[in-house]
């Protein structure tokens, strides 16, 4: 297997043509999300209230007197689809990877508002019982749910593994995790107050793709003359690259507490890419001014893909699968405790006063508000 | 339409040939439960730990100090399949009473281990973006999901809906939710600590057959003559009836709670049926002295598919949707609380010292420890 050559008369493969059409899903979300705000209230009947503005974060907080609580239910999504591909090409099974990716989902995003994680639940809906039968498989995603747990330093509640045939595609699996932690002390909220010019923008280093962007990747296969078996020029192949595992960051977050630093925000890079540094609804302007390396696979995706930086750095995490804004002073130590946790880290730029947008200077890359519509 | 008279030639339709192989799934879910309860000390990290008896039991607790924090995740099942099949039969959308589905199977397993439910997060993973594009369908999903977040008096805290094209499959929804709340004042706890004999066992009355034994109610559609639109003798079609939305009762265990009454032990009787009755792992004979009124659903169900007692009761919730088993002497209060919150109750029979068993004393049917296995 050889790299794949560019194929420059190809036409651009953008995320738009890769699958999912959000003028179709984005009305429901909207009505939901009007819904759901209107059930805020229900807490008072039991002497409780909702954090209001954790309403549009990535996990839902609600305070219950001496501590805060979090809560979120993720779907891993399509990659299980490129690991099926692989496993048939390999004869290998990449279901503990995968598992680590479904609970990355889930932990990422609940630690963003400053929670620590406590329980994860396993969602497993299998196409039929036949599912369960691979035991190879089976046991590939039971060992590797139960090593991210430990990873992540959460107990594994328990779980679902119903067999829905008709409804999930025989032989598939639609994997979720649900996880639910605590903001304690309370002083660990992270929504945002806090958030303002002068903070410095941290990233985490990502493993890989993640979770994020795999339509587009499964897309590219398809165009890959060798497929998931095409070395991306390090030796790898196209689809082992795709299914390195999440990285977990609720070790460094839990780490950064333990030394009484309290991130001022929280964004996870999954979905729309650095747009996500967007996601506060304060009108900030996020300045970075150094970028982190691509990994391997992501300078292969971009490259075939024929992605420009804009559309590249809108969709994917290109290398940054966490950001944590802090206070400039802090950031220097906060680089040294994610690095300490085995997980790269570097200051990225700040945070200024200015119209809503991100700006990578060293790529001349804008995104505008209008780029990123979450709520 | 009229009644369908039993077809007496035809073989009984027991849930065993209705499609889901345990044999399959069962070593999965041993090897996941073994591995998760190896999770449990990762909360001493954090200070806490986990409720041990929680394991096994239909939601997880966790000890966070001044509570209790209960979690757990659920799927719906099979019932969609019904709704989607009556919508192209009467051109309604059943999605509004799904949606409460749903969020039952969550919030009737959370209030087991006597948790106040406080926030649902919903999981709507569709075969495609074009799902979320049946606007009637979605508003129906979108308003129950709400009404049954105002009747179980919890947050909706948001949620996901992906479109997992090739995962899911086409025109179907794979619908889940997870639940978190707290036992607060942590006597509230309920893993049968107090279970024993003299206790009394109350029943809360079922709406219909809720969300469980729908794979069997489908096979059965099959082998009906005018299928989901054969009258069941009441003037209800029979998909009509089985889409009656499950029953929430954190009303009552709330109400309960208000006036100091804490049951020792609850069952959510779903599948498995009354078998469920034997779900606490002591040694105690649970002797069931009168029985509820079968709804119209269950009473035609068990006639067309020619089930016995043994089975039909081992199988549905035959009328009785949840039980408490409370001391005795607050047994009669108890009927006339949940009876207060529009939610029928009988004093069912009474926890005996003897062998393990539920013994169905008007039917003449008893299940042994062996024909429930669960942990």
């Amino acid at each position: 297997m050889t790299a794949a050559t560019p194929n420059p008369s190809a036409a651009p493969l953008t995320y738009d043509q890769a699958g999912v059409n959000y003028d179709l899903i984005d009305p429901l979300k909207v009505a939901a999300q009007r819904a759901a705000a209107e059930t805020g209230t229900h807490l008072a009947s039991h002497g409780f209230s909702e954090v209001l503005a954790s309403r549009g974060e990535s996990a839902y907080v609600v305070d219950v007197g001496p501590m805060y609580l979090a809560s979120i239910v993720e779907c891993l999504g399509t990659k299980t689809l490129v690991a099926d591909e692989m496993a048939l090409l390999t004869g290998k099974s990449y279901y503990d990877g995968i598992a680590q990716d479904t609970i990355a989902m889930a932990v990422n995003d609940l630690i963003t508002v400053g929670a620590t994680p406590l329980v994860v639940q396993a969602y497993w809906a299998a196409g039929g019982s036949d599912w369960f039968g691979d035991k190879v498989r089976a046991n590939a995603l039971v060992a590797g749910w139960k090593k991210a747990c430990q990873v992540s330093n959460v107990a594994w509640g328990g779980g679902e593994t119903p067999a829905l045939a008709g409804i999930v595609a025989d032989g598939r699996v639609d994997l979720a995790a649900s996880c639910t932690g605590i903001i304690s002390p309370k002083t660990r909220l992270s929504v945002g107050d806090k958030l303002g010019a002068g903070d410095a923008i941290v990233f985490l280093a990502a493993s890989g793709i993640h979770a994020n962007g795999l339509s587009l990747a499964r897309k590219l296969a398809e165009r890959l003359p060798q497929g998931y078996l095409t070395d991306i020029g390090n030796g790898q192949t196209y689809g082992e690259a795709l299914l390195a595992p999440t990285t977990l960051y609720s070790p460094v977050t839990e780490a950064l507490a333990r030394e009484g630093i309290f991130p001022h925000y929280c964004a996870n890079v999954t979905g729309h890419g650095w747009r996500k540094l967007l996601r506060h609804p304060k009108q900030l302007t996020y300045r970075i001014t150094a970028v982190p390396p691509k990994t391997a696979i992501l300078a292969f995706m971009q490259k075939e893909c024929g992605l420009d930086d804009h559309e590249a750095y809108g969709t994917l995490n290109m290398g940054a699968g966490f950001a944590l804004y802090v206070a400039a002073d802090q950031a220097p130590r906060v680089v040294e405790i994610a690095q300490a946790q085995g997980i790269d880290a570097m200051v990225a730029g700040r945070v200024e006063d200015g119209p809503k947008q991100v700006v990578i200077e060293p790529l001349g890359v804008t995104y505008g508000a209008e780029e990123l519509q979450l709520r």
